[in-house]
């Protein structure tokens, strides 16, 4: 939420719904800036080592932009004459581990939440935030506000779990890349986790997973769509991440294409090919904390193989530096490392993938027509993803996009520059 | 608190002292102007109308200034090497009733700070709030975290609670009235109530109140003094209210002199002298929520009296009206409302009045002298406070302050202005 002129929107837009007659909760951010203003005071004062004491207090901190805007919230529709209540994490509450700054919820009391409701008021609960088994204040880390929501959603059995977001709904790739993306009027569950999994961030992953496990129908829609829009039209606004599987959706084979911008390729070449190499090179990465995305091994030549796998970008350098001390002097001579730091991941997605074979190759015509040069692959049931070089990934996207019969009519102009 | 720069210093301060031996409890306020912040976003959202559901919301966000100080200076504790923790309200817990934005604190559990005092751990309370007994946040009121700050000293049954404020102690009056005011070393908790209560804004007068129920002593003092200077010293600076009154306490007769500058004064004239007669003038004063200092009313001559009394300058022309639509039409022919806006209250304080007779004839005389008119007098055991025009306040601060003695040396320049 930005100024109080958005907060009154909400609270509007929340009226709304309540006139229509439903029982309604709000999960609301933080005002727009707020944890990140938070987080550098505290950035101001930090030790060098940030110790669990610390991430702590950066939770008690970090928790107080919800609470805030929360109660702006609660005051706002007392402002629109609806009777309503703020609730902290604690006062729910919402359990958590105590893994602070990326706490996982354990499990939510509905009971007060639902004897608000029951009262007749619109029940806010301060999304991003918990407590654990020692009433610790915990957060869930960035995007944890829609999370809070389907889990609150799932513990009430709420209908649907409505997400307002920047966007107005899940589109067949980015618009910003492909002008005539398409916005997915329903999407399954599965595509959506391998969607945000792959790079699109119009969800966090976890509350896609949260949203999986309990089955809770998610609805993504926009905020900035004017509150005193027609409700019917505004219920069926944005995209549906559903579980039923109806014939509409059987007919798209790929249903999004995402990627992502920020991966950097390492190769050890010519190491022995003998037993556990992969877990020499793999687990002295892991030992260091840097995940590990795509890997592949080539077959092997002479007694040797090449081992390649992707980083994110800002664990690059540190990773070669760890081959080159720990790792190549323990594997012997002609033992090399290489990398490219500017590689990219694009995916297609989509569940018709499993009942339609060709998929995937049409995916490596498509982008063999256009000279783009695929580095490494991977798939899964529902997804293929190839990793090609930056320079074209939009190249790649726009190709695929065409190729799957995703286009749709050119919906975003792009500004003509003069000069 | 202001900037993270004083949050740093703060710690540093804090560290001293836990070097030196001491078991600390911190109770931070809100970073500077945080707290009118927040109270400035609610005000754009509220309701013309601020019911008990509202003022509920507004603990809820105002509480939130206190717990991100408290957060960050835990963090800044921990980077100056020192162990500490932050507790909310609610996790003390800290007790109150469930009167929001004015609560009073009932009880504190002292169990988890000593919990953690013993573990060696610096301990932060947010001060300003707590939660009434249904688990909803409610804050003190302004001024509260020295509330806060007093009621866990006595909870915790501290060696001393140390008050760091804007200025550096309690003065014989206010310094920017009198330059050669004198900062005491020490006065009486009894003298230091009168004061609070008499317009001198050192101290929330509650603080001072619980500070007498437990019999916590309270020293005052600067926040702005230098973090690094010697322990023992910080520790005789600012200003000591205390239970104990000493030989030395004795010797001055009158402590301090306060005054307020924002008062009225109503007089109802020529009133028949009935019974009852000024309650059916008050009572309808107290049922508008006005609230009523000092009172006289004169002899009664013909049966007939005037009664006059003071009020806040913001509630003047409120009770006029009042006063005209629904108690003179009462009281018959010839009652007659006047009023000014412009008094002020002085009064002197020290418990030395006990002892001493010829006190007030002594301020009698030198306003006398001034040719400053009394216009209502007002005594207890140890004050009297006099109604003057307010014209006069600077005046008659100034010369009772010679009077009786208080006069220092100059400590503060008045600033030359030319032309």
């Amino acid at each position: 939420m930005g100024s109080t002129e958005r907060i009154r929107n909400v609270a509007r837009r929340v009226a709304k719904w309540v006139k229509a007659g439903h029982q309604i909760v709000v999960v609301p951010s933080a005002m727009s800036g707020e944890t990140n203003r938070l987080l550098a005071l505290a950035a101001e004062l930090e030790p060098a080592q940030r110790t669990d004491g610390i991430r702590r207090e950066l939770d008690a901190l970090a928790a107080t932009g919800e609470q805030a805007s929360s109660a702006l919230l609660a005051i706002a529709l007392q402002a629109e004459g609806l009777g309503s209540i703020s609730f902290t994490g604690w006062q729910v509450p919402v359990r958590t581990d105590s893994s602070y700054t990326k706490a996982r919820i354990e499990s939510i009391d509905g009971e007060n939440i639902r004897q608000q409701l029951q009262q007749g008021k619109v029940v806010i609960v301060t999304g991003f935030q918990g407590i654990d088994a020692d009433h610790n204040i915990t957060t869930l880390g960035r995007g944890g506000s829609d999370t809070s929501a389907v889990a609150i959603a799932a513990a009430l059995q709420a209908d649907e779990c409505l997400i307002y977001t920047d966007v107005d709904g899940v589109y067949t790739t980015d618009p910003r890349v492909v002008a005539n993306a398409k916005r997915l009027k329903s999407i399954s569950f599965e595509e959506m986790l391998e969607l945000a999994s792959l790079g699109s961030k119009v969800l966090q992953i976890r509350s896609v997973e949260f949203a999986g496990k309990y089955r809770v129908p998610l609805r993504v829609l926009s905020s900035f769509t004017p509150w005193d829009i027609d409700l019917a039209e505004e219920a069926r606004s944005g995209t549906l991440i559903t579980f039923e599987e109806d014939e509409k959706m059987e007919k798209a084979v790929v249903s999004g294409i995402a990627f992502t911008r920020d991966e950097a390729k390492i190769s050890v070449l010519g190491v022995p090919d003998t037993p556990g190499i992969a877990y020499q090179i793999l687990g002295a990465v892991a030992d260091a904390n840097i995940e590990v995305d795509v890997i592949i091994q080539n077959l092997s030549k002479d007694g040797k193989t090449d081992l390649s796998f992707t980083v994110t970008r800002g664990d690059y350098e540190r990773t070669l530096q760890l081959l080159q001390d720990k790792v190549v002097p323990k594997l012997g001579e002609g033992t090399k490392v290489v990398g490219n730091p500017n590689i990219s991941k694009v995916s297609i997605v989509g569940i018709g993938m499993r009942s339609h074979s060709g998929v995937a190759s049409t995916m490596f015509r498509t982008l063999s027509q256009e000279n783009v040069n695929i580095q490494m692959i991977t798939t899964s049931e529902i997804k293929t993803s190839v990793v090609i070089d930056e320079k074209y990934v939009e190249l790649a996207v726009r190709s695929l996009h065409t190729a799957f019969g995703l286009d749709g009519d050119t919906r975003i102009e792009v500004p003509q520059r003069n000069g």
